[in-house]
C-alpha cells in the first residue's frame, strides 16, 4: 500500500532555516503543528529554543500536551463546546486559545486555571477574525474579559492566509505590508497592553523579509512545504520533505497512462490547475537515499478513493513495470499527512503521528 | 470536536432498497465496504442472503475478513506488492482479485492457496482495465492463467465510473446500455469459460432498470448516498444517512457567514460546483431523533484544514449562536467517513469503523 516518506534531513533544515530567519529578525518561533502532527518531529525543534507550539484542534492539544510540550496555542477561536476539554487540559499546561467575539467569553466564566488568549485578526483573508479596523469590538472584548481574573489578554494573532490567493509577488507583498500596517496599528492603539503579535503563515514567513511589528511567528507547513508552496515562490521542489510513494498497478498504452496504487484516501483530493488540467501529484525520481525532481514532468492528473492516474510519454511508459514503486511530491502536505498513520524516513525509521494506533 | 451521525434506519433502509433491487432483477448482491468501512454496518448485511462483499484494498480486505466474512473481492488491479499479503490471506478466506494485464500473471505462479480472480473490463470509463473490444488481451491472459493450477477465472467485473461525469439522464443511459452491450458480447465471445459478469457502481444501480446479462452487482456508496449521488438523481436528500456535526465558532456579520469547526480532515476537500461556486456540504436541520433538509438552501462554501465557511441570511445568522451544532450532508460519503474514526448514532450508539483505535 501507499507509503508517505519523509525526508528527515530536508525537513531538518527548513526547520533550521525558519529558526534561522525568525532569529535574524529577532522574532520568537512558535511553529504550527498542524502539519506534520507528529510528536517526534515536534521534539525536533527542541534543539533550538523553541518554548511554545501552535495546534489548531483540543485533540492536537492534548497529544502534544501528552508529548511533553507545556505552551501550546490552539489557533481556532474558541467555542463553548470545547469547554471541558479546555478546563481540563488548563490544569497541566499553559494555553492559548483565539477569540474573536464577546459571545465567547461568559462560557469562559467557568474556568478553574488561568488561560492566555489572543484576539484573532483579520486583515484580509476572510476566514476567522475581527477586521482589523474594528478597534470598537477589540475594546468590547478587553472591557469584558478584563472581569475574568482567570483570562489575560496576550495580544493579537493573525493568519494571512489570503498569501495563498495571491497570482504574483506584487499582490503578496500587498497582502503582507497591508497586515503588518493593520498589526502595526492595533498594537499602538492598545498600547497599555502590552500586546504581542503573532502573525505568519508558511508562504509570508518563506518570502518576505520585512516582520516589522511582529513579536513572533507561527508557520507550520514549511517543515514539509509542497506544491502549492512551490507554486507560490515559498520553496524550491527541492526543500519539499514528503513524497508518497504508490506501487504501479495497471499500464494502458492506448491513453499513454499509468494506475498507481495511491487516491483521494492517500494524497486528499487537493489540486493545483496547470494548463487547464487539474492534478493531484508531482512524480520524482527516487535516487540513492534520496529523491530528485525528474528531467521531465510527470503529473498525477485524476485522482478516486485508491485510484491515482499518471501520464507518461513513451520513454516513461516503457521504462515502468507493473509493481514498480513511484513517489509522488503532495500538492498539500497537510492534507496528505493527515491521511497517513506514520512517515518512513529514508533509511526505513518508522516515524509516528497522531494517528498511529 | 466535528462528529459523523449515522441515521441507522435510512442505512437500514437503503440497503434493503438495494437488496431488493437486485432480488427483483435475479442478480446476486456483492455490496462494496470502501463507503462505510465499518465491520458492523457490513453486518448489516447478512440479514439477507448476501455471502460475499467487495473492498478496495487488502487493508479493507483483512479488516472485513477478521469480522468473519469468508468471500471477498479486492477491485483493485492485483500487483505484485501485494502477493505476500495474498497468499496470507487466500489461506483464511476465499479470495478474488481483478487483473487486466498479464504482466501480474508471474507473480501469482507462488500461490499456496487457491485465488478467483475477474478480469476487469473498461467499457469507457478510462481508469483501469482491458478495453472492452479488446478480445486478444483477454484471450492471452486466459491462456497464460490456464497453467496456473490455483489461479481461477471467475468472469468480468466492471465499473462504469463514467456514470459519474454524465450530464443528463440520457448520458446515463447511454454508458449503462454501453456496458451492458460491451458486457454481454464479452459473455458471448468466452461463453466457454462460463463467465460470470459483476457490474454496478451506485447511479448505475440506482437509477437502472435494465441489468440484462449481469450476475451480480457491487455498489458501494449507496448504504450513505450523498451529495453527489442526489446531483446525480441516485437518491433524494432524504436517503442520505450520514450528517457531519459541526459547532458554530464563529459570526461574520458584515459578509453574512459563519465559521464552523468542520474542515477538509473532516469533510475532505470534494466539492460540487453550485451556481459557479465550489460547495463542501449542505446544512440540514436537526430535528427529533432525526434531520430534514432545511426549508432554505444552506451551503459550505469553503474549506480549509479544520475550518468551514457557511453562507447565511439574515434569518439564519440571527438563529445561530456560537457553540450550537450545525449538521452538514457531505459531498462524498465515502471520502468523509474515511476520515472519520467513528460513527455516531442518533440515538447515541458508537459504530466503530476500520480507523477506531
Amino acid at each position: 500500500m501507499p507509503t508517505l516518506y519523509l525526508h528527515k534531513e530536508t525537513c531538518l533544515s527548513n526547520i533550521q532555516n525558519m529558526y534561522n530567519k525568525a532569529r535574524d529578525h529577532g522574532l520568537s518561533f512558535r511553529p504550527h503543528c498542524k502539519t506534520h502532527q507528529s510528536a517526534e518531529i515536534s521534539s525536533w525543534f527542541r534543539d533550538y529554543p523553541v518554548e511554545g507550539i501552535t495546534v489548531s484542534s483540543f485533540r492536537m492539544a492534548r497529544y502534544f500536551a501528552s508529548a511533553g510540550w507545556k505552551d501550546i496555542l490552539i489557533a481556532f477561536p474558541f467555542h463553548p463546546g470545547e469547554l471541558d476539554e479546555l478546563k481540563n487540559l488548563a490544569d497541566s499546561c499553559k494555553l492559548s486559545i483565539l477569540l474573536d467575539t464577546p459571545a465567547a467569553l461568559p462560557f469562559l466564566n467557568q474556568l478553574s486555571h488561568p488561560v492566555d488568549f489572543y484576539l484573532d485578526i483579520d486583515t484580509g483573508y476572510g476566514r476567522t477574525g475581527i477586521r482589523s479596523g474594528n478597534a470598537d469590538l477589540i475594546q468590547q472584548i478587553l472591557k469584558k474579559s478584563d472581569t475574568n481574573p482567570r483570562l489575560t489578554f496576550k495580544g493579537f494573532y493573525c493568519h494571512a492566509g489570503h498569501s495563498y490567493k495571491a497570482s504574483d509577488r506584487k499582490e503578496q507583498d500587498s497582502i503582507h505590508l497591508k497586515a503588518l500596517h493593520d498589526l502595526g496599528t492595533l498594537k499602538e492603539q492598545f498600547a497599555e497592553y502590552g500586546p504581542r503579535v503573532l502573525f505568519g503563515d508558511t508562504p509570508n514567513c518563506s518570502i518576505q523579509e520585512n516582520f516589522s511589528g511582529i513579536d513572533e511567528i507561527t508557520p507550520g507547513n514549511f517543515v514539509f512545504y509542497d506544491l502549492v508552496q512551490h507554486s507560490l515562490g515559498a520553496c524550491s521542489p527541492e526543500d519539499i520533505a514528503v513524497a508518497l510513494e504508490c506501487p504501479v498497478a495497471g499500464k494502458y498504452h492506448h491513453r499513454m497512462q499509468i494506475l498507481v496504487h495511491g487516491g483521494g484516501v492517500h494524497f486528499s483530493k487537493e489540486f493545483l490547475v496547470k494548463d487547464g488540467h487539474s492534478i493531484y501529484g508531482r512524480m520524482v525520481d527516487s535516487s540513492a537515499g534520496s529523491w530528485l525532481p525528474g528531467k521531465a514532468d510527470y503529473w498525477l492528473n485524476g485522482l478516486s478513493q485508491e485510484h491515482g492516474i499518471l501520464d507518461a510519454d513513451e520513454d516513461l511508459f516503457h521504462r515502468l513495470n507493473i509493481g514498480d514503486k513511484l513517489l509522488f511530491l503532495p500538492v498539500h502536505s497537510c492534507l496528505t499527512a493527515n491521511l497517513a498513520r506514520e512517515y518512513r524516513t529514508l533509511d526505513g525509521q518508522r516515524i509516528e503521528n497522531i494517528h498511529s494506533s
